[in-house]
């Protein structure tokens, strides 16, 4: 009994993980989408949400099971809890991929973003991406300084954001109000998803090491 | 004993109605604050966002001694990851009226929103703000009535939010970059409040009768 109890624990991490390299997909194709104006790239992302949310549902119902009929305590019910917790964030995370993919779609043939713009968007999207592989190495390996090395990662998104906001509120800006609103909402979803990375690594130091990183009330 | 833990699970849902309605007077402040320029209340919605945070922390602190101690089964068990859930939510949506304090306090002495676009983002904040007077209600008196009345607000909230971007993007529009780019990002900010409270209310309507609203990944 015992055994299938540990089994399904290890079920649970292997999910998460899986979970995130879907995540971490969606994140590249919707970027790819997005610089070429692939508009099949751009449906295939939001097709494949579904999937993302379908493996949400799978951990759900199996840590609640655990939950209910193991009655776990101390670390066991930290990690179930936890578990529950990452993948509300990673389905957020699929939910702003498709965002991005939707953008788009809505511009093609045209791509969303101007060519000046495009370095910095392309850098916003390869962090994030870097990110979200790195907390699938967190998870899976439980790999506490990988998680510490993540904050650096959102402190360069964070300066990309503030580099993309001078340049579309520059007075040299030429390309209008359209393309400059498409950009305010794309940085935010990639931040968004850096924030959902960070989320994630942090949850997982806390199962580690019983240390809260960062604010408290992100853990 | 018994009756110490139904006080404790009383005191779990008074706090989440609690936070709602601190939640509810930070969207209606920072509305305030950005219709009216006023740096003042723009701060004090910035520095109380730390109240929701604590009380956040008040009841994950609670919830998860319950489920350590009490080890509960079937509707506590369910009760109680909601409410780990919930506070999840409510913090979130505190930090996105932090959100638009901060875009108000970025632009004072002006105005952030441009005179035209008043009426739909002061709706688009009545909106969110009813929706979350709503959600306190439904967690307070269980009432599952209440929590499907406000997918109609959510529908509402979808169509200023497109409103806006019509305005934005017309050929007439005469404010340029800058407001656009703040009224998409403080349409999103109202769009995502609303969205929280949607899902809030889906889970009192999950906890009481068992049944699954809209995606069930929502829940």
């Amino acid at each position: 009994m015992r055994n299938a109890y540990v089994d399904q624990l290890d079920t649970i991490i292997d999910d998460l993980v899986t979970m995130t390299r879907q995540v971490q997909e969606a994140v590249a194709r919707s970027t790819e989408a997005l610089l070429t104006a692939d508009a099949e790239i751009a449906e295939r992302v939001i097709t494949d949400d579904a999937e993302i949310d379908a493996a949400r549902e799978r951990v759900e119902t199996r840590a609640f099971e655990l939950l209910a009929l193991q009655q776990p305590v101390a670390s066991d019910l930290r990690m179930l809890v936890g578990a529950l917790r990452m993948v509300a964030d990673l389905e957020r995370m699929g939910d702003l991929s498709v965002h991005v993919a939707k953008v788009a779609r809505l511009r093609v043939p045209l791509v969303a973003v101007p060519e000046e713009m495009v370095p910095t968007i392309e850098r916003m999207a390869m962090v994030a991406e870097k990110m979200v592989g790195t907390v699938a190495g967190v998870i899976a390996d439980r790999d506490v300084e990988g998680a510490r090395q993540m904050e650096e990662d959102d402190e360069e998104m964070d300066q990309l954001r503030r580099s993309s906001f001078r340049l579309m509120l520059d007075d040299a800006w030429p390309h209008g109000v359209e393309p400059a609103v498409d950009i305010a909402l794309l940085g935010r979803y990639y931040e968004r998803i850096a924030d959902h990375a960070v989320s994630l690594a942090r949850r997982v130091v806390y199962l580690v090491t019983g240390e809260v990183v960062g604010s408290a009330a992100e853990v």
